[in-house]
């Protein structure tokens, strides 16, 4: 039984959080999160593909390597990336600081930076910001550290899951930025996952990574993908519950778990999409191999015209099967079969007569569910994404100003 | 010397055209083209690489084959595309009146059909149409059938080159129609070529297949590929020349003309893009190799953030290097150089402190090049593509009503 509750990352006992102004944003909004556990923790990490790399990201893909962590600084409004020396030392400076207010070594803090490329950071905003969020910090601030982590992003993107180990409860927390730069793999964003159970890095490394390839790493606002994309984890043990063990069922319980807090904050990164009022659910099934499935998802998911056609709240499924069709898979056109929500409008591979009236209601509502049906095989995969408005416009040609 | 002249694709000799409203659209505009040659003609076709094919282009991959046509039809505003059997038959009726109407065999006609996908084609629209079109073909209404070929394109796409081979003068023509769902392979389109030389189906298709994979499949609007993108050619011999033999000076300068034919045509469609307001050419160099140089060059161009901040003139190449990043491209991001137009942003993956105003005026013009050099080869690639706009929005969220 897994119940969800509040507190986002500070949901799991022995983390405390606080989101500040720093300066950084010149809007007078929260840019500065750090989040802390009261006792060192085991670390765990997911990181872009992208072959330029973020100066802070940097950083901490080389201090996960450690596999103990008790700090997470995150600065938004600037993406410490492509700045050269300047970077690194930043990157550096930022750690260092974090250690030294946070009572951690350098080695133990997880830093990370998401917003404008190509800037130096504002170090003078980042001293003065890590150490008054360090005198901010509570055990109840989950909400701010979410708060400030926010670039584009229109909704706070936290939640807390909690349910039992050994008769003991225990909470996995989770909290995300993320609304355009959007797409597999990194799934864009940054996340941040607390949880206070027991357990090994690398047990904890690989129910990550499988909880984000199935959540973060599907998700598509705008195929771009950021060269500052991470999630990554604490978990500290505090609840005081025996030891995680490979494949138990205290495993699968966790597994479950980082499923569903991933899924939740991946799932409002797709409706947070810059400039969305919508959120799509891209379904492919009946794939011969998962690969199939796969690039047929990420294909229609991409396409600015399926994007922009649900917008519009027009059934053009004719670009949904052009989609599929260009995606590299490999499927016979003579049975493909496609529904928008409930509405079949495509009979293998050939138009059906279809209720143009009833096919715009479903594509009026906030959510709107897509299945293709190749009636090859039985694998299937999904993705979120997003409609493509003129506030996406908007947003994106004025985004440094 | 190659010398630019009138008339598009009824320039070369023994080439008419007609383009009439034959009621398929119904905002009155032309919408069936007819272009028929006065002798027999070797031809060739590129093709859209979808899996999905519309029943007229699959006809027309079919007659290719025979390797001679002369006639060729071509409707918009409805694609004649998963319909199942009806759309089977309706190519083969279009295809039948079109050989009655215009002197020649079936198998000797090509046929295309461009616009909405998934709706059955009104075949008393085409049959009264191809008759009327037949009624009114001109040796110098290459303009009309460029204008009836149009779907969502604002600018008519036609042009039409003059040179010598043995002293004659021979012509190339060509027009073309494409402005969204526009993206290698095929770029997208349709696209037709006249010319009055006397070559084999083989060479003149060789020739069409080089043009066409430097130019149109070298441009991307959307990185949405049709089931119906098209590129054929006849070749009628008409200026009594000498046949062209393969690598011989005369084929070197008909595949020049071919080149520049097709530039012309996929600037034309870049630029006319949906939306767009100004042509972006991403040039990449210093690539290892070819496929580095594609990469990247595709990647950057596909990227709604790096075209929505063309569109809002804002110098933001941080999107440009994350695209190339993400690109699948293997390189060094400690050796990359960004310019925007003549402005150096970005040297050896770092940040340059450069003129915004300057470069905010660079981008503020109709046409803006953006230079990514990799600086580890001599490979190099390029591609056409146009900022997203407001419009693109617009024209796509309302598409079929």
């Amino acid at each position: 039984m897994i119940n969800i509750v509040n507190g986002g990352v500070t949901a799991p006992q022995g983390f405390r959080a606080a989101g500040i102004e720093s300066g950084l944003k010149n809007n007078g909004k929260k840019d500065l999160a750090v989040v802390v556990s009261d006792e060192i923790a085991s670390s765990a990490g997911v990181f872009t593909k992208n072959i330029i790399k973020g100066h802070s990201l940097q950083l901490t893909m080389n201090n996960i390597k450690n596999e103990k962590a008790g700090g997470i600084v995150i600065n938004s409004g600037n993406a410490n990336a492509c700045v050269g020396k300047v970077g690194e030392d930043d990157a550096l400076e930022m750690c260092n600081i974090a250690a030294k207010t946070l009572g951690y070594k350098m080695e133990e803090i997880l830093i990370g930076s998401t917003g404008v490329i190509g800037m130096p950071l504002n170090m003078d905003a980042i001293r003065k910001g890590i150490k008054l969020a360090g005198e901010r910090l509570s055990y109840n601030k989950g909400n701010e550290a979410a708060e400030a982590i926010m670039t584009t992003d229109i909704l706070k993107k936290e939640i807390a899951l909690e349910f039992e180990i050994d008769g003991k409860k225990v909470r996995v927390g989770g909290m995300a930025k993320g609304s355009g730069m959007i797409h597999p793999n990194m799934a864009t964003m940054i996340g941040i996952i607390t949880t206070d159970v027991k357990i090994q890095s690398h047990l904890l490394q690989k129910i990550l990574f499988n909880a984000v390839q199935r959540t973060f790493n599907r998700v598509s606002v705008d195929g771009d993908t950021s060269v500052c994309d991470m999630v990554i984890c604490l978990a500290n043990g505090m609840s005081k519950t025996s030891e995680i063990i490979a494949d138990s069922d205290e495993y699968m319980v966790l597994q479950d778990a980082f499923m569903q807090v991933c899924e939740y904050l991946a799932r409002l990164i797709a409706k947070d999409g810059e400039g969305a009022t919508k959120l799509i659910e891209i379904c492919v099934k009946g794939a011969i191999d998962q690969e199939t499935a796969y690039k047929v998802a990420v294909a229609v998911a991409k396409s600015p015209l399926v994007k922009t056609a649900i917008f519009g709240e027009d059934a053009n499924w004719g670009r949904i099967i052009t989609a599929a069709g260009y995606s590299g898979a490999i499927f016979d056109p003579n049975t493909i079969d496609i529904y928008i929500g409930d509405v079949q409008v495509c009979s293998n591979g050939c138009a059906l007569y279809f209720d143009e009236k009833l096919t715009s209601s479903v594509l009026a509502k906030d959510e709107v569910m897509i299945i293709i049906d190749l009636q090859m095989g039985n694998e299937s995969d999904r993705m979120w994404t997003c409609d493509f408005s003129y506030d996406y416009i908007k947003i994106n040609g004025s985004y440094r100003s």
